[in-house]
């Protein structure tokens, strides 16, 4: 198949001048798929898989961004991800695309490794995490989002049943903002959700192991908006912690729907 | 903005022979939404949203089917649908494409109305259904899938621990093989589903519905083996069913991934 | 089965008191499916299936709010809904709750009929759409989000290459705020993205329409830039809307990742 | 929180007898993610994130099968994994739930380095993968699934316009069942579906590859028809794929739904 002789005069049509003086709040790709290696907070690192999102804004006067820039700068990250790499790979896109603002969201299953509670096994558990940027000139600000998945057991069902209460699985969900010279980590936060949830999630629990969080979800019987203001009052208390939105979904064993509850707070605004 | 002065001499691609001498098994369209009124057991008809994959055989010495008129036969389908008019659809859909073989599939909820045990209120609760319709020559076979969201509660769980035991949503799939002269509604493989379980689900439960079905999950225990060979138990007495898959998938809210079983049986391979 | 003999001993768990001194943003129903009737701009109803989201705020000192009372309204709501109902039953919510503030999100598919180009064949598609209304006190306030499946064609593909332009399926996703005393449909905006796009979709095309919207695509190539750009001019203009987000993507025929554009834009705080 | 002091007393309930007289055909664990390690055909290892459904059958007269071994097996599992450590798991998973058939699904996506066809520039693409054993006493087969995105251009619309031809994204899917002692590599499969289609994807194209692209795209028009033959004519001729499935799904940028075609092939009655 024959290949162009010259491919110096095909013309640069997204470098052109654009005349409809409406500038564009993010322009990027979306929905690329990469491995990326995590550290963290042990230090140890993990290779996992991350679909990313990745946006610029672009001015009035720029009638299109270079698309395949984007993508260059995924496929030159071979390096440990943390926060303090993330906020560098935002930096330099925003210079590469010669824009004053960036937008980066890489969303990925992290895995940490569990002790069931009485035989002490271990095994991996999967959680869904995401780290997003932004820059806006030289201020970056750094949002981490986990979805850590739980038991939830029923505090009425218990209350007014003469035996069993019903329970199921529930995802909490944290979207936090984290103050500037501070660090959040994945596990920071599936360990808070894991101590006020009713119970925890294992891969593999042994016979004592069950009987154990059978016992412990029985005890300690939650609604969702005892779980959600729960975790809340911990955001609130940490300083590391600028803003937040927690979501806590119920997917109900009783009904075909979910119970949902949210507190969303900002701190700054709050401190008036 | 102009219109082509003549469409008459354009020429049908699809219509010229073809010459690799390769018969395809099923071509048509896929992922098409339409509403469609779908007429229950009690007679009652509902109006519901259908995505469609509609197919045909296409024999070797052909180059292409017509996929505008698959679209041609949804737009006229505005009669409510049951097992016998979507047998007919299938038929006309095969004459229409001059093909030997036809195929249909269409997936939508499905309401039926419910009582609350205790309370007597009534709600609405959805249920994901599918007809399957399949033709070779004159023989026509359908079948009916439905998925069933229960309760299960873990026997080992309530066995061995003091009090409590873990419960969660679950999924009872059906994919059922209906004998020719037999009919099957949603209603039926519902209420099969919903009647082995721990217990059932409910859009509303007061608060005396749910110590009802609490303490009913609690006196009903079921692994997920348990529930499914007590459903393929009444599907193999059920002599209007020629075969059939069921499964069973418990969320577990003790675990992040799904506990699972599966019976399969085609009656006629069975009887030999 | 044992029915309880007396239910007016059950406690009320959710309606004591709590001391935590957190209030809830956010509390109530998720993804719940119900069948409505949506009435259109022509006036006339479709029926079709919601997915729903219903939320209130919870105050500070109470412990929990009345999920089913949630299901209660949904269950009565038989009623054509259209902007004006739908407001009526966020304050019916809000009021059935005790709520200061209510959210309902319903996300459903429309359909329209649209008739080809040149052969004049008609025939139903399927858009995404969504209300969603907000009520704080007695101020209600409404947005409509659209899903426009468009075609695109790549402007920068079509002038380089000496024949063919790479092209593709592509969406407009538009969240629109609605001034208090106006009113928005989904066939203005459904318009509005096909007239801008590269192209529109259809159900059926005949030839001659296969012709024209070939030629019409590649009359009117556009980059993700240009046409949220041109989406964007077109709702700055319309003084019905208070603020909107609009988002297009390509699902790129030359890449497995989308290109992707978005403009914001709240016209009270672009007027200072 | 107390733990039990003896778990030695602990009953287990799946051990018991079953008097149902019904077999499992399968029952085990779904929709578990885990880490693994996959062996490329160049030698080369790459890490990804596998999703994983195990499952055994089990004879009528056992009551449950033991959950956490499958667990265990995968959490054993730091090795990487090709065709034959993957029969390796197979056997030691029914060995281990003393089970006669075994069957494991792991689906993943998979990195393929890809050079730009002018410019030479280097990106990664990423495609879905499933590895699918199955062992019945002693017999092992495995089957190979892989989803291949590449651009296909509409034959008729190329045809009757008098410029531009439509084209979009599509999913060539390939569900292979390998000969005993045969190997079928993911890049195999890749290689010859990028090969028949329209055109190939790439992560990073430069202007003269989009040139490219475009005019390869344009000069080799295939309906969904053709693309599934071209391919099938290909799995005909290679003596390692025992049996076949393989489905071209179109994405069609002029619709609102997919075109579809698929060819099914069991070479073995075939022969007869």
């Amino acid at each position: 198949m024959a290949k162009p002789h010259s491919v110096i005069a095909i013309p640069d049509v997204q470098a052109s001048a654009d005349t409809r003086r409406l500038a564009i709040n993010k322009v990027g790709i979306k929905d690329i798929r990469h491995p990326v290696r995590i550290r963290g907070r042990s230090g140890d690192e993990q290779t996992t898989i991350a679909s990313f999102g990745m946006y610029v804004n672009l001015a009035h006067h720029v009638k299109g961004t270079h698309m395949s820039r984007f993508v260059d700068i995924l496929n030159q990250y071979d390096r440990g991800i943390d926060p303090e790499s993330f906020r560098h790979m935002l930096v330099q896109m925003a210079q590469r695309l010669e824009a004053s603002s960036g937008y980066i969201e890489m969303s990925f299953p992290y895995f940490i490794n569990k002790t069931a509670p009485v035989s002490g096994v271990q095994s991996l558990l999967d959680y869904q995490a995401s780290f997003i940027g932004e820059i806006h000139g030289d201020d970056a600000a750094l949002r981490l989002k986990v979805v850590v998945p739980v038991t939830s057991l029923c505090p009425c069902s218990k209350e007014i049943s003469d035996y069993g209460a019903h329970n199921q699985r529930s995802h909490v969900s944290f979207d936090v903002r984290v103050n500037h010279d501070a660090s959040i980590w994945i596990e920071d936060l599936v360990e808070l959700a894991e101590r006020q949830a009713s119970s925890e999630l294992y891969g593999i629990l042994k016979r004592p192991d069950e009987k154990f969080v059978t016992e412990r979800a029985y005890r300690n019987p939650k609604f969702v908006e005892d779980t959600v203001r729960d975790i809340a009052a911990c955001l609130n208390d940490d300083d590391r912690i600028a803003a937040y939105a927690v979501e806590v979904e119920n997917f109900e064993s009783i009904h075909n729907h979910s119970a949902y509850a949210m507190i969303e707070v900002d701190k700054a605004s709050e401190a008036n």
